[in-house]
């Protein structure tokens, strides 16, 4: 089966509607996609850039905030500005790395949901554990194993090899061959390109 | 007849691909577009920017590169990057923006071809007129009109309206209820926006 990495920042606005197409865009075309999460801080940092871009040149937060409010228009689901925005990610990052398979996929949609459909702040302890004990994950236990040191490296790790990759925003769709598609409005090339490479090597 | 305007600036990589698709795309739609060439130098010298943020930022830079030539594969078209990039664009919109209609697009497009296709250098009087003769126009005679005050004037006058109506990059869609669309992906989002709204008010 072919396969592709789905790179997704909590902080992203982009990544919310992607992070609710991914699955099935992915099924349709028999293409395996393993979620991970990672932070853009580190990669904003090395451009020189202290907050989201989106904020840091206006013009360009206001055209991104329109756009999003017409792909989700599009989607048929809501959109909600958090405040602030952006919302620290860091240990919704931190917990999406410490759950596995469609536990970490299913937390990961609710933490968009309640994020950017809600409005919610996803910074608090409370919210993640309400979002845990849906996605059928013991709160308790996982935001222990969230906050571990072996966690905390593994999510340093994971941020140094999105940037090695070539991961320059989020979300990013990586195909089995290395090639990199950025942005919510390239899933659908990013996971045919996936099939393709795939076709090739196993008829 | 509905229409829009296709706003794009001939140091832009993704312009070029838009302006090789834009015409066919809104002829499909019933939408008539107005070409208007600008430049972005004013508008990345307010956010701070001395050069294009594809060589401030080189992950970017790498990543457009790639994103571009994958584009440009998809349509069948050649990339060679120009030396060096960006090209010096102002005498190339001032002669674009000295033409009408049929003149100015056709024109658009040959240097695009010139300039991403071949990689030539667009800044030089020669080549602009080796383009504007194949266009059908008189190179001395435009030439002059381009260098005008008027015209000079006038150019200024475009860019001071592309930021004041929301264009942050380039290309952009702009549709009659001023909806931008921004990027060679959003043209057909765009000139949906624009076919669909006039629709609306004149059945």
């Amino acid at each position: 089966m072919a396969s592709a990495e789905f790179w997704y920042e909590f902080a992203s606005t982009y990544s919310y509607p992607a992070a609710l197409r991914v699955a099935s865009l992915a099924e349709e075309r028999g293409v395996s996609v393993a979620w991970r999460p990672f932070l853009l801080g580190p990669i904003f940092a090395a451009q020189g850039w202290r907050d989201s871009p989106f904020n840091i040149y206006p013009a360009k937060g206001r055209y991104m905030w329109r756009d999003v409010q017409r792909t989700c228009d599009a989607m048929g689901v809501p959109l909600k500005r958090p405040e602030p925005f952006p919302q620290p990610s860091l240990l919704a990052a931190r917990v999406a790395l410490a759950l596995e398979g469609d536990q970490r996929s299913n937390f990961s949609r609710q933490v968009y949901i309640a994020e950017f459909g809600q409005g919610l702040p996803i910074a608090d302890r409370t919210t993640l554990a309400a979002l845990l004990a849906t996605c059928g994950a013991d709160p308790v236990a996982t935001l222990e194993r969230a906050e571990s040191d072996a966690n905390k490296t593994l999510l340093k790790a994971e941020c140094a090899r999105a940037a090695a990759i070539g991961v320059v925003g989020a979300p990013c769709l990586v195909a089995e061959d290395g090639e990199v598609f950025w942005g919510n409005d390239r899933l659908e090339q990013g996971l045919d390109w996936a099939a393709r490479r795939r076709a090739r090597v196993s008829p």
